[in-house]
């Protein structure tokens, strides 16, 4: 069961607005539920139907689900989180390695940039107030559950670069050879938007431009495809896993 | 002024089926069809309205445009090509560096994956029969115009990798450090799904399987990501454009 007010509440969730206002998130999805709890995650709530035999599920009719969920064929679960607002402790960004991203709109790619932040151990990812909502479906679901592990932090990326003493990387299409500037412990990877690139701003907070060789004929690299490089590039001294002689 | 048989057969293209029977795709988008004209597609016919204003253009009304496009809101240009049928060459994957891709299924990840193909100069991309479809709008949208510049050729993996006497690189969740194996000359980098990995099938064949340093917690790493990854491993050796002292 569920009430009048709580189905409203739910289909409120879809849009930033009311996310913010509420301070609230939904995600749908047996996948990604599941990774989250996994890792951790403290939902609010969660929704299921008679189909979704997770634990702490509040079970509905399929028929109330349909009503709640954001997709055109519901989910059998959605859970309900509390939206964090993490903010950065002075120095912050000086201690190890951060994922700075620069309006990048395209919610599958700031997904998968806090995926490869997660695979790499990077400390934190920074999201400018341009990109795409952290707390949007697409985000979370392209995360693949990293949006439970990754410390991710809002902020205006001016004001939070300005006396950072740690490198300031910015990825650019003429810059450094990337090969030659790892490994790092400490820096900030700054990776602009897919269109426009770094902003004018964030250009000027830059200490060190990368790229990363062209050999082709493509006029740029997916935003994700070259944080990973520079990522792998800057981690090239630590331990990995999953290694085979 | 366009037929309504036509018509017809634009909106057929939206399905694979339609495509495969007729041997044509459609592409829609400014950015997009601006992007594969600069780079030489000989399209068949290009459909626009007054607002587009593209050379070799077919002007239609938006009406018309509105009732042919995919999508639900119309650009104002839809470009019709042909589906070209490439074989693979006798030893042709002996020769240089190929991008093979296992069964990737997201559209998204086989456009990047072309596109990288393109960044990086890799000779050729091969798609399996269960990878998402080249001809569709995702997948050439996301390529960002490396469609008309990357040699794709579909094939069944496990007959074309066959009798390779090039190394098959398998990236793998366990394998010998990426950073160990490059560079080379001559290699197949054979990348697999998104949720299974590379198939039984395709694994007999690898040489050799790479993986790419986890450092964190993410269970593993987008496909397109970790191809681009390789991809730089494998080509470090070659001259590269873009490099600033």
């Amino acid at each position: 069961m569920i009430t009048r007010a709580e189905l409203q509440l739910l289909r409120s969730l879809r849009d930033k607005k009311h996310r913010e206002e509420l301070g609230l998130f939904a995600v749908e999805g047996e996948k990604i539920v599941s990774e989250l709890l996994a890792a951790g995650h403290p939902f609010e709530r969660i929704y299921g139907t008679g189909a979704w035999t997770g634990r702490r599920t509040h079970e509905i009719g399929e028929s109330e689900m349909a009503r709640a969920s954001h997709f055109p064929t519901p989910s059998p679960v959605l859970a309900v989180g509390k939206i964090r607002r993490d903010a950065l402790a002075p120095g912050e960004l000086d201690r190890g390695l951060t994922l700075a991203l620069d309006a990048v709109q395209d919610p599958g790619n700031v997904g998968t940039m806090i995926r490869i932040a997660d695979w790499f151990g990077l400390d934190r990812v920074l999201l400018s107030p341009g990109c795409a909502d952290l707390h949007s479906q697409k985000v979370i679901q392209s995360s693949m559950g990293s949006f439970a592990r990754v410390r991710v932090v809002s902020a205006a990326l001016e004001e939070a670069l300005a006396g950072v003493r740690a490198p300031v990387i910015g990825c650019a299409l003429e810059g450094r050879d990337v090969h030659a500037v790892g490994p790092l412990a400490d820096a900030v990877i700054v990776v602009g938007s897919e269109g426009r690139g770094l902003s004018e701003g964030v250009r000027g907070l830059v200490t060190s431009f990368v790229t990363i060789p062209r050999r082709g004929a493509a006029e740029s690299l997916n935003a994700a495809a070259a944080a990973a490089i520079v990522c792998d590039n800057l981690r090239r001294d630590a331990p990995g896993r999953g290694l085979k002689p």
